[in-house]
């Protein structure tokens, strides 16, 4: 007879488990992710998201691809009929912190009972539009405010809170440049 | 009686119109995107989108919120309910440079009559486990491929590609630094 240690829904054996493994095996803590996108009109387009490699094997537990519309609102020309890309770089890192949050606590043994954010960022589309070279056109900057339910000490949240910081991916690619290629053909 | 010149299902009247109103009044382009996020268990975690402040005023057109899950595969611990945080920065990626080619080959009167993308992203999870300082949590590289349907010259399209690279807000949040601030407090 086995018991699963699980706490804030997260399974603590097999994460020191996948700790001890990518120890031995360095390797296979290499992951590639993947995205395939179909532009729709206007500002409207799909992302198909469903295999990835990691663990040393492409993964095939998606039985379903995962299917995100993405849009602009009216104001922006489109027909909201999705998130707009700006607003899903927030989704993208709301998910990520709560990650981080829910399973650097499991394995620090903090039980988490509630988890909340509220995200801004803030943009000036001088640059999306072409019209100012010395505005940017991505997000001068993003707030994160998260309210955590736990009876942990204030302490042992300021902690947490600084290595959640240190091993986000997402506020890390926020954070810090990520070299990214764009190749663009002509299709036949 | 007016028309519409409508290119690639993008209004290109209100888009000049859009253009023409910032010049007169640049603080109408300081937009404010805003998500929340609930912690569900686990990986797993829900963002919800739905107001912004932009072009000098709430916007109020999303009736309804626009509802995003996150969660991890199962060789990260989570039970596949929804993309995982990295996943989604290639889907906001991929849904930036949508509307970039979109709007930027309508505005110059290129007819777009489809476009598709490949986004991949590599990462080396010993970040995010927190097993080495020297690796970064985040994605090492990001690579976008994109094919477009369309009868503008190989030239053209090098241009607007050039364009669409100096003012896609995603794109710029990936390759430079955006100052992102964190903080956490403990749930009365």
């Amino acid at each position: 007879m086995t018991t699963k240690t699980v706490v804030n829904g997260v399974d603590v054996d097999q994460l020191v488990d996948t700790v001890g493994a990518i120890k031995e095996q360095p390797d296979i803590a290499k992951f590639r992710f993947r995205a395939s996108n179909q532009w729709v009109n206007g500002g409207h387009s799909r992302t198909t998201i469903q295999s990835f490699y990691g663990a040393g094997q492409e993964d095939d537990t998606r039985s379903e691809p995962i299917v995100l519309d993405s849009d602009e609102p009216p104001v922006l020309l489109g027909e909201n009929k999705g998130a707009n890309a700006v607003e899903t770089v927030l989704h993208a890192l709301a998910s990520c912190m709560s990650v981080g949050f829910a399973y650097n606590a499991a394995a620090q043994g903090i039980r988490v009972d509630g988890m909340e954010m509220d995200l801004e960022g803030d943009i000036d589309l001088h640059g999306f539009l072409g019209l100012s070279e010395s505005t940017r056109p991505g997000y001068e900057n993003i707030r994160l405010s998260c309210r955590i339910k736990t009876d942990a000490s204030e302490d042992k949240l300021a902690e947490l809170s600084e290595q959640v910081q240190k091993t986000s991916p997402v506020l890390d690619i926020l954070r810090n440049p990520v070299p990214t290629s764009v190749h663009l053909e002509k299709a036949p």
